[in-house]
C-alpha cells in the first residue's frame, strides 16, 4: 500500500491531494488548497512549508509527487513558482518522503490519456477515477492528478516488470 | 547586539556569511559556502535547508538577510534560483528568524558606496570592513556583503532616529 501526496504549487495558493493505492485500486483520502494570503514572501513560503508538513503529519504519505516545470512563461513568474516549489519540496524531504517529479504532459497522459488534455478534462477524469460525488476544485484536481500519475506510472512499471518476469520464465521452460 | 546571517543563494552553491553588529562595529564570525553537488533537485534543496539550519544552530543569528531578485536573466535560471531561495528562506523562517531582503544595488551601495560596483570591489570592501587577512571567496563575500548591508541600513536608521530625537530635543529647549 502506498499513500501518495500530490502537490500543485503556486505563489498564491498550493493545491494538495492525497490518495491511497492498494491492490491496483486508487482511494481518495483528502484534497484542498493552502491559501498563501497577502503577507510578505517569507511568511507565504513558511505557510507552504507548515501547511505541507501538517498534511504529511495527518495523512502519513510515503510518496510526494509534484509537477515538473520545463518552460515557465517569464522570469518573474518562474522565480515566484520556483520559490513555492522549493518550499514544498523541502517540506517533503524534511519529512523523509520520496520525491517524484512529473511533467504536465505526463500527468495529462496518465489521467486523461492525452498530453494535450485541458483542465476540465483533468477534473472530470480525477472525479471519475476516484469516484468523487462532484468535480474537485481546480487546484486540488491538479494535485490529485499528479498523485494519480505517480500511482499509474508505478502500476504500469509493476505490470511491465510482471510481464518481463513471465517472459523470462517462458524462455527458461 | 545583532547577529546577522547573510545568504547568497544559487542552484549550484549557496554562500553564507555571519557577522556580529555591536556598538556601531561589525565583527566577522563565519563564512563559507554550501556545495550542492550533482544529486537530484530535491536532495540539493534539502542540502540548502539542512546546511542553513546547521549554521543557524551554530551561530545563533537573529536576523536573516538575502538578496532580492528583481530581474532574472531567463525563465530557466529564474526557476532554479527561486527553488534555492525558497529552501533558504524556509530554513530561516522555520528557525524563527526575521527575514530581510535587499536588492543587489542596495547591497553594493551600502558596502562600496555605489550601486554599480563590481564583484572585486565588493570583495575588497568586505575584507576591509571586517578586517579580514585576505579577500573572502566570492560567494562568501556576497553573503557577507548582504549581512553588512542589513547592519549598515539598521545603523543608518538608528543614526537617523537619533538625529531626529536630537532635533526634537533642540526644538523643545
Amino acid at each position: 500500500m502506498n499513500i501518495i501526496l500530490g502537490i500543485d504549487p503556486g505563489s498564491r495558493l498550493t493545491g494538495y491531494g492525497v490518495i491511497k493505492q492498494q491492490a491496483g485500486k486508487f482511494v481518495y483520502i483528502a484534497s484542498g488548497c493552502i491559501r498563501l494570503g497577502t503577507d510578505e514572501l517569507p511568511e507565504r513560503l513558511l505557510r507552504i512549508f507548515n501547511g505541507i508538513s501538517e498534511i504529511i503529519a495527518q495523512t502519513q504519505p510515503t510518496i510526494f509527487a509534484i509537477e515538473q516545470v520545463f518552460m515557465a512563461r517569464n522570469p518573474d513568474s518562474a522565480l515566484k513558482l520556483g520559490q513555492a516549489r522549493g518550499a514544498a519540496i523541502v517540506a517533503a524531504k524534511h519529512a523523509g518522503l520520496e520525491v517524484h517529479e512529473y511533467s504536465a504532459r505526463q500527468v495529462k497522459q496518465a489521467v486523461v490519456g492525452t498530453g494535450a488534455a485541458d483542465k476540465a478534462q483533468v477534473q472530470h477524469m480525477v472525479r471519475h477515477l476516484l469516484k468523487l460525488p462532484a468535480n474537485p476544485q481546480a487546484d486540488a484536481a491538479d494535485a490529485l492528478a499528479v498523485a494519480l500519475c505517480h500511482a499509474h506510472t508505478q502500476q504500469s512499471l509493476i505490470a511491465m516488470a510482471g510481464q518481463a518476469r513471465k517472459t523470462v520464465r517462458g524462455r527458461l521452460r
